[in-house]
């Protein structure tokens, strides 16, 4: 797992959710494609998305349970998960996460 | 006033400090310097600095005191200001923040 994106752009405004329990910074690469940096505080919280996304742990670790489904499964640095398009996930972290969401 | 950095390398992991008031993510320049890009919560914090800073107010607005000063100077958008090296500065926010770190 690398530490770090090169050769890339990223944008100065930050994406802040849940009133700061979640804020992210955009990545945009050559390809123009783009990819979200982001920190999760402790907390419980539900995303939607629209496209699909896999979301890459980083550090920290994370329980995360998709829509429509009663198991939680805990993700930890190194993993990730994927999440359907026009779906949500509940996700629960203990300690500070930090991300990378990929979208398809 | 650009909305952008283009060409760089920026850390996965993210800087957070006060318990999420602030989060930053660090960026750095082919020249091999660096800048932190980040998101202040509404709040008040007091921030150190080792080498000497310029803060770049990229959205939002805040209130700044230097250490051992009593005057308050508001800061917004488009506007900076400078921060002696092994010195402080307190900061209040009153909408969320978003700043560029300028290290000397």
């Amino acid at each position: 797992m690398t530490t770090q994106f090169d050769n890339v752009t990223v944008l100065k405004q930050g994406n802040v959710y849940f009133d700061g329990k979640c804020v992210s910074h955009t990545v945009v690469f050559a390809d123009g494609s783009k990819k979200t940096l982001g920190v999760i505080l402790p907390s419980s919280l539900t995303f939607s998305t629209g496209v699909a996304e896999i979301m890459d742990v980083t550090s920290g670790s994370c329980r995360v349970r998709q829509k429509d489904q009663q198991a939680w499964t805990t993700y930890s640095s190194g993993e990730s998960f994927e999440v359907p398009a026009n779906s949500s996930f509940d996700i629960e972290t203990l300690e500070t996460l930090n991300y990378v969401c990929n979208y398809a």
